[in-house]
This record gives C-alpha cells, structure tokens and sequence, in this order.
C-alpha cells in the first residue's frame, strides 16, 4: 500500500526527437515548416505590454478566434480554439465521445488517437486502411460511437478526396464526425464547406505547419453550436483561459499576413514535387503526399538503418517500429537546400 | 437518436466576469496584480525570432523549469510546469487521483476542484470548514483517495499553519496530498521545505498573481519522483508542447527578476493591511488575509447588494450565490488609488 497505488499508470504519447542544438541537425523528423512565421507575427511580439501580461487573458481566445472565423468565413460561434491542435482534439475526444459503441479511427494515423482514447477510457477500433495505405470509406459503415479520420492522413500523407469525407459524415448522423486537417493546406481539400450541411461534423486545423508556428500552440476546431457548446463546456471544465496573450495577438498577425503564408506553402509544395522525383530516382517508393512531408520505403535497404545512418549525418527523420509502417520512414519536407543535404546523404548511404 | 446523445453534459467552472474594457472599470474581481509584470519580460518578448516560433518547444519548458527549480531550491526533475496553475492542477487530478476512495477539499474552496471531480469522474466527499472558515486538520483524518487543500485557502484568504499542513500530509501517507499555493507569496508559508520529507506530497503555485503575469498563463508543481512521472506521462497523453516560446521565455525573465517581485508583493500587502482597516471601519467583518484579496462581509448590508451597487459605480468585485459564503464579497487588493475608490464608493452605499 502507499500513495503509489492511486498514481496513475499511462502508456504516454511518443513526440518525436527534439535535438538540444537545431543549429547543428537538419531537422525533417517533426513536420514544422523550414521557413520563418510571418515578419508580422514577430514585431507584434515587441507591443506586449502591461495589461496584455497582468490580466487574464479572454476566455475564448478574442480577437484570434474573430480572425481565424472571418478568414475561413464561418461564423465565431463556431470556431474554437486551443493550445496547438492536439489540445483541440483532447478535449474534442471528451466532449463528443461519449458512446459505449467504439470510436473508430484507421490502424495507420495519427498516434495520439488511441492515446486520448486510452487516457478518457473511451472504447476504441482501428479500421485497416487498405494495401495501399488509403481510407476505404465503406469501412466507416460499421457500428460506431464516434469517428477521427486525420486528412490528408498521417504518417502516410495521403488525401482522402472530400467526397469520401462526405460519405463517411453523411452516413454516421448518429457519430460526431472529426476531420484532423493538421496538413490540409499542403495540398488536400478542406471539410468546411461542409460545416453548414452537417452538424455532426468537426474539422481541426492547426498553425504549426502551414503558418509556421509550432512554437506558438495554436490549433483550432470547426463546428456546430451543439458541439462548440460541449467543446467550450469540456475547456471550462479543465482551464478556462488557455491561449496566452502572444499566441493570440501574433496569431492575428499570422492570420492577416495571407500574402506570406501562401508564399510558404507553395515553396514547400514546390520543394515536395521535386523530392518525390529524386526519391524515387534512389529506388524509394513514395506515397502519394498532400502534405508537408514524405513517406518513404526503399525497395532495398531497411528502413531502420537508413534511419540511423541519416542520424548519424545530422539528418533527423521519423520512424515508427509498427506493424504495416515499420520499413518507412518519414520525412519533413524542408528548404532546397536541406533536401539536397538529404539526398547527397542517402546517395552516400546507399553507395555503400 | 443523434450525435448529440454522445456529447458530454457537464456543469463547468464559471470564471469571473472580464469587462470588454478593463481602462472604464477598477477590477477587483479575479484576484490579478494591479502592477505590471516585470519590465525584462516585456523586453524580451521582443527577442522573439524565427526558431521561437517555427519549431516546437521543449516539451517539459526547457529553460523555464530549469530557472523555476533553481529558484526555489528544488530539483529540476521534481518540476512540473504547465498552463496556469488550472492545466497543472487539471492533470494532478488524472495522475494521481486513482482510487475508488473519495478524494477530500474543504466545503469552502477554489471551485474549480469539485468540477475537475466531476469531469474525470474522480469520487469526492467536502470536509466543512470550521465555523471561522478554518480548515480542521483532523478533519483529513477520515479515508480518502486523495486530498487537495488552497493554501492560503480561497476564496476565505486564511492560512494553515505549515504544521498543521504538516499533520495533514504526514497522517495521509496513501494518499498524494496536493497544497495549491497560489496565494502563498503574499504571507502564507510555502510548504515546499517539506518536499524532500514527504513523497506524498504536491505543491502547486502560479506566476499569475505574485508575478503578475495571468495573461502568460504559466504554473508549476514540484513533488517527488513517482508523482512527476505520473504528471509527465498524463501530460504527454494529452499535449507534449503545452508551454508556447514566449510563456517560456518571459517567465525565466520574470523569474530573474526577483528584486521587482519582492517589491510589488510588499506594495500589496502593505495596501492589504491598510484596507482590512479601513473595511473593518466601515463596519465589515474581513477575514485574516494572507493573500492578495480580501473576504469580507458586511454587517448590515447584504452583499449582493453591495456587489450590485459597486458593479454600478465601475468597480467589479466576485461574489458567489453559494452556502455560507453567499454574504460576502471577494475583493482583489487594488492599488492604493484604486482602493480609495472603493472605500469612496462603500461609503455613497452605506449612506443611503
């Protein structure tokens, strides 16, 4: 007996590597966007004075909620937003999974999901995406008492067409329907036009990829007033004021610099279609990525000593030791210049 | 049937009111420092550049726990930092809150803890404060899966001995005892000289209200070993990068500073002790304060009226419609200036 016993005992969420020194690593293993946030974010940063770190700061995120609603076009009482998008989707997976029919998610994405569902005790299935890595939307037919689909999906960067999406919201009115569009901007096709149509319909965004502002935490979530409402009854359940002065006042600045933020994302797409012509130039197969990173298999050298070789070199990159994915790797897209330092790598890895 | 049958049905914490325009009201209402944060806070939100905001954070806040733990003497790895004091609190009540007992905390309380209880479906049993709002430390005595006690307790402002603290912890050793000190720096004593005595102990404080930095949203715990690890693996169940660059930044600022925060803590207690007398002149019962607010009642004058009447002359105080404390006010301790306007204000009221 002891004060141990009531400890509780937690298979915890994974990050991945942060290095002590970036300055020294080429960083690809975290999917954060090689390019600086916007210059307008920073100055703003320099008019944080008094009264923006003595009081509370509002509840609902203020004027950052009111900028991320106007720039999507949905309207602010149906916005929410939290401490990057993981926050987001914790308190999504309390608030709207409530059934003892379980959630269902693909066997291969994000691995918070059956993280969360284990912290919450929420009964959980994994359904198999098929050979090919892709979402069968058929699958999502089965008895269900929730669902989270991340899109495009990850590790596996693949986009499910929205039509698909549609289906699998269409057809579950009795499950609130979460779409993690952590990567949309990369090249995937957002589920907000269809917030008006469904009300069983989440979609989650974040500002750490495509506005280059992990280091902010910011996420936000898409919903009905049903679902906001439990939302916002789960966060005042937990922290009523989460979202610190910075973020939301550089947020806005991010949010209003749409010049900058297009500019970045079309560099990094810009970037990711000539790294899939390289890779597979190196025998690599390379799934057919929407996001800002690549998922990769050689036809010949294991996926664990490209790993440590590349680490070796100063190149991070991610591996999982899982079942289906255990011979790919993942690979944040990043500069031009750190892609040539990767392939120049590998050339000298596969040489060997 | 529907999706709205799986939402969560919940009774959150209810913040004080925040008043759209802080500059056209005196707020006395959420207990924040009515002086600004360190100016070397302010200073280096502006050094604030690219990597700061472009990669994750350091998922345990880095350089911040360093400076907290140097601080106050404790080791690095018996610290915990989060967002607030709340999201600290929020996860002590998943990590170690885990027995079929009921956990125990005064009938009189901060009243966010019965509604994390209810949220992660902790049992909890309310151990009454004593007829001069003490806390009885026999009281804890009884079986129990865990105990959480404000020290100096709120909204009451009244401090436990340190040996009475003492008592508590030492006769509980199957129980994680959590002393929330969020008010402890202006007058109550800390019990964290008993963390190398105690394994079952967690002390819990916040740079909100002494450091007056609420808008940052930065708290802390320290406590042994086991219990952090059990933090740590809940945390990282939930959000690995909780702490955004600035919060990290700013406070190790903040902490650095330690010659401005001794000097506005003396200005608030020195304005406190001047206001228990002056209240206590206007004929109102004001509790012992160790802390920056004060609780108080008066002895013809309901206090909702009062708490209508000064909301009405601008000055914004808490009341609560709840037992035994429904005719008091909480009154955060202003400046002196501002506390001459509510001892100007107190006096039109009681006059009429």
């Amino acid at each position: 007996m002891g004060f141990k016993d009531n400890l509780r005992k937690i298979a915890p969420y994974i990050p991945g590597e942060q290095p002590k020194d970036v300055s020294k690593v080429i960083k690809l293993n975290t999917n954060e966007n090689p390019y600086p946030a916007s210059a307008k974010a920073e100055e703003i940063a320099c008019n944080l004075r008094d009264d923006k770190m003595r009081l509370y700061p509002p509840t609902d995120a203020g004027k950052l909620s009111r900028a991320i609603a106007r720039y999507y076009g949905v309207p602010e009482k149906n916005t929410f937003v939290g401490v990057g998008s993981d926050d987001v989707l914790a308190t999504a997976f309390i608030a709207c999974f409530n059934s003892d029919k379980p959630i269902l998610f693909p066997d291969v994405t994000y691995s918070f999901y059956d993280v969360w569902a284990e912290l919450y005790k929420i009964p959980y299935k994994t359904v198999p995406l098929d050979d090919d890595f892709k979402i069968v939307k058929e699958d999502y037919l089965q008895e269900n008492g929730g669902i989270v689909i991340a899109n495009p999906n990850a590790p596996t960067s693949i986009n499910l067409p929205l039509e698909d999406v549609e289906f699998i919201i269409k057809n579950n009115p009795d499950s609130v329907v979460i779409v993690d569009e952590a990567y949309v901007d990369f090249g995937g096709e957002s589920a907000i036009p269809l917030l008006g149509k469904y009300d069983n319909l989440m979609v989650v965004q974040t500002f750490s990829k495509s506005r280059s502002m992990a280091g902010m935490r910011i996420g936000y979530a898409f919903a009905s007033d049903a679902i906001i409402q439990a939302m916002n009854d789960v966060k005042f359940s937990i922290n009523s004021y989460t979202m610190n002065y910075p973020a939301v006042e550089m947020g806005v600045a991010a949010i209003d610099d749409e010049e900058y933020y297009k500019a970045t994302i079309a560099k990094i797409v810009k970037t990711r279609e000539k790294a899939v012509k390289e890779l597979k130039k190196r025998d690599f197969t390379v799934l057919d990525s929407k996001t800002n990173f690549l998922f990769i298999s050689h036809k010949r050298v294991k996926a664990l000593k490209l790993f440590a070789d590349l680490k070796n070199r100063g190149i991070f990159v991610r591996h999982w030791d899982k079942p289906r994915i255990g011979n790919f790797l993942r690979v944040t897209v990043g500069t031009d210049a750190q892609m040539k330092k990767l392939y120049e790598a590998l050339d000298e890895i596969l040489a060997e």
